[in-house]
């Protein structure tokens, strides 16, 4: 059975155990929210030597499915106060899971500036200094480690984002590629990690064997029917390997629901600038990879490779909700300045999101003029220089309001809202309001039914059953998580009730259940009920579950408004 | 009958409105805190157009009742995010009472970014330009207003802090003799000012009768045994005219309770050079003055005037709490670098307490050496300057410590621990834990029994009847607060029972009432529960009511650690 890995990172010491009894079940977001609940004092400081950081594989994670290699990384959010569970592709879940580590947890602090590295190993964990890493970016980063440990090594690290405990701090995991494009960005995790002192994990599953399967013909049977199911979906099989998650630039602005200098309007006059379809062209002129996966045995590939003009790397995994924060909503329209923000957020360790919707926030300051892409790179090289403005920028939308004395400032539980309207598309802003996350798309994305007609068609503009879907994909998200599962397989599955039961046909051939599909709702639902009582414990109240004031104004060009009751609201967080 | 004047500070107009039945018979924070509650979102932003800011005289002030020209600013505080009284001397209260204005409203926000100043005149409200004035100190404000409207008026205004809404960001009313010593320092009020774009506010009460007295005679009588009463106590007649507030810097010190080095241990090893004694010593040698009153009326005159080595003007309005502030929280023990720490506070407009705090955050954060005033200076110069590292400084002591990643930050709803140890006086670490106001000593002022010896004796070391002794000076505070008295009119009192007979016999003789001493009970008390539904309302919960962990470690050198239960706690706001 597999174990949790216990890390005292002021004593240097760890520690295999076996899990208990109301954990062994579990994986992914599962895992991570049971424990954090469990094992971290709610009201306790996100940096303290009480917080705790959890790296879990899904359940799913190192066997053959097809995409099925996502680590939730799972804390008290330094940037909320509340639970937070931050999920990413990379190598490091399906070798964790090869190593029959279910569970990775760093606990304690230093009492000392010096940082470590933990490497983790078939026979042993090692602690090695970190001093000469300290002030390395990421890209950096994961060249110095692969160079040392060899490039099957799976790595997870912070930039100076996280050493310097900065709330928008992200753990960025090496690509297949090496490319340190992929993130546990929302939550401010990465300040945790620095808290702690640990400047990178370096997992080496070297000399493990495959991870069991009970039942391996039942297990590829399913595998099989899933990665049809996968690769034949319009959107998993087509759109996102060809676009990425980008092609949802022209996608949403068509849709009014594009928000745009500080969610103002709904639509930005150069959205084709900055569009999917743009940098598919881009990426072909310029010799870049048009699809790749984030971790091996993915079959949807909406990862690529985006290079510069001189056909030099620029970036990877370059998002939809990047290329909104830095675009649309900072009024920048040169793709190719979006594309370094986005190498700068990945260098530096931190959110995308949260750090582009600040950006916006300091042009909304008069810090630096609205659509000026230089001007915005250069305030985003200030991050860990020392440069108290640096300092500012790198904590976040609600702490740079503060600083300015802004007061129109799009955030919920201080976390920044992402790229999708919530007065266009409302079952996202449902999602954005209720989800113990903080404002967070892929908790519950209502995009799905309200935008791109998956799942069923429900109107966008209006509240009528977006609550109730908003609450579904809630509970499908967290499952889903818990599997290891990249969020995307939700499209086929959404038009195909068939999916669930081939995912709950893999857990079953994988550990020798009997779990049927409506066992996957009750998962869903314990998890949220675990990370809702956490948020409880915190304090936090429904005065939490609400869109900021600035919502209530019209939003072109539908004109719609922020409209649901407290009671409406209320319904949505009843699991 | 007195009256509202709203001041819409959108449109610049004003208008005078009969007080509704419910706050007709309420002043100073009985009324600020029913409007707020009445009228304020609890939920919205603080600098937004949904915030309001009250300025109201208590219920005594503008009479001949000695000590009862203090004046009440209310509003959601952009600090704590609660419901905020902060309470100032200066000339504003009696002149506002004498013009017949009850409480003075700021509403709405300007939309474009151009400051004015208000006006207030016997017959007239006038908006007045202030564009000129922007970025001038609080000192130089004063001045300036006084030569256009000549030495008798009154000025409230905002500094550079204000300005930028900087959420530590203080009110500063001018004293009788013109210097900008008396603040509405705590929970940012002066940001709410500033995001209104109100520099200044002008009251001039020429042309005014005295305010009208129902019963003459009675009120005489009982306002001469009331001077009799605060004359005679051995702390408002003797120790605080002799030595201001600053006397309990020894005190505090001997009782190891005198919080030093960010709360680290109880006794300051410096504390003579910073002590009471030594200021009195100094300002006999400088020529300043020792003792002064911070309004007209005053007959305990704790104010004083602290001269420089040259017997040039250095600062006044000296408090304990803002030498120990800068001083043994963060191990400066220059006397006259603290000094210019308080003027530079002042004149910036900025809270003392919160600063002084934030600049031992800073300590620890390593951004300047412990202990060195001349760069706490240089580091504070730095607030209102555009440099990013004075709006990190301007925000407090929380925002602070998010900024560079620490978790030792000594806060209550993000507002700074005053300058008595939780650990050593714990009735005033029941008041720190669980006033609406956030940490506050003045809220419930337990020091009284737990060290002075006033109102009773009790063990400042212990939990028992701390808890009920931090309620009932909570309610009698409340009530002081409300009649636009003095806090320190509270010593005679809880050592002599007459004294609250003689403030509810003038209330009754100004006003041809007949209230009894058990109505200021019920006044303490409907008061906090007003505040502690606005805060309800706003999302605090009990989580909210308690200290950091911090105080977990024990406190040298009694070694006591805070260990107040939650039920314990829970108790305290029971009202």
């Amino acid at each position: 059975m597999s174990k949790i890995l216990r890390i005292n990172t002021r004593e240097k010491t760890y520690s295999f155990e076996t899990p208990a009894e109301d954990i062994a079940g579990l994986g992914g977001r599962a895992l991570t929210s049971k424990m954090i609940l469990n094992e971290v004092p709610a009201t306790s400081h996100p940096l303290s030597k009480y917080s705790k950081l959890i790296f879990a594989p899904g359940l799913l994670s190192g066997s053959p499915a097809a995409n099925s290699g996502r680590l939730s990384v799972g804390g008290k959010s330094p940037l909320t106060g509340g639970i937070k569970e931050s999920n990413s592709g990379g190598l490091v879940s399906q070798k964790l899971a090869r190593l029959g580590i279910k569970a990775l947890v760093l606990e304690d602090k230093p009492e000392d500036d010096r940082f470590s590295m933990v490497v983790i190993k078939k026979d042993r964990v090692e602690f090695l200094a970190a001093d000469e890493y300290v002030g390395v970016c990421n890209s950096d980063m994961i060249t110095k480690l692969w160079d040392r440990f060899g490039k099957r090594v799976a790595t997870a690290s912070i930039g100076v984002a996280g050493e310097q405990r900065l709330t928008s701090a992200s753990i960025q995991f090496a690509d297949p590629k090496g490319h340190p494009g992929r993130a546990a960005g929302r939550g401010g995790l990465g300040a945790v990690m620095g808290s702690k002192k640990i400047k990178a994990i370096v997992v080496d599953d070297k000399g493990t064997d495959r991870v069991p399967l009970h039942d391996p013909d039942a297990f590829k049977a399913a595998n099989k029917k899933w990665v049809e199911l996968l690769t034949s979906h319009p959107v998993s099989g087509q759109g996102l390997p060809a676009y990425g998650t980008a092609i949802l630039v022209n996608v949403i602005n068509e849709a009014g629901a594009l928000p745009t200098k500080n969610f103002r309007t709904g639509r930005f006059e150069n959205a084709q600038d900055i569009s999917g379809e743009t940098m598919a062209a881009n990426i072909e002129k310029r010799s870049g990879v048009a699809t790749e996966g984030c971790h091996p045995g993915c079959v949807i590939k909406c990862s690529q490779v985006y290079n510069d003009k001189d056909n030099n790397y620029l970036t990877s995994g370059f998002e939809y909700e990047t290329i909104w924060a830095f675009g649309a909503h900072c009024l920048i329209k040169e793709l190719d300045d979006i594309a370094m923000l986005d190498r700068l957020c990945d260098d530096l360790g931190l959110d995308t999101i949260e750090t582009g919707v600040t950006m916006g926030i300091a042009m909304e300051g008069g810090i630096i003029p609205w659509g000026d892409g230089k001007a915005a790179i250069e305030l985003l090289k200030k991050v860990g220089t020392g440069d108290p403005m640096g300092k500012i920028i790198g904590n976040g939308a609600a702490f740079t309001g503060q600083a300015l004395g802004i007061d129109r400032v799009p955030v919920v539980k201080r976390q920044a809202l992402p790229a999708y309207d919530p007065r266009a598309v409302k079952a996202v802003g449902v999602t954005y309001a209720t989800t113990p996350m903080g404002a967070d798309h892929t908790a519950g994305y209502g995009v799905c039914q309200n935008i791109l007609g998956v799942g069923g068609s429900i109107d966008p503009l209006k509240k009528d059953n977006n609550v109730a879907i908003s609450k579904t994909l809630q509970i499908a998200t967290a499952a889903i998580d818990a599997a290891g599962l990249c969020l995307f397989v939700a499209f086929p599955v959404l038009d195909n009730p068939e999916g669930l039961q081939m995912i709950v046909d893999m857990i079953n051939a994988r550990y020798g259940l009997s779990l049927v599909v409506d066992d996957v709702t009750t998962l869903g639902i314990s998890i949220l009920r675990d990370e809702l009582e956490f948020n409880r414990r915190a304090g936090f109240t429904p005065k939490d579950d609400r869109l900021p004031d600035m919502f209530k104004e019209p939003f072109a060009p539908h004109n719609t408004t922020w409209d649901f009751t407290d009671e409406e609201l209320a319904e949505a967080v009843k699991f």
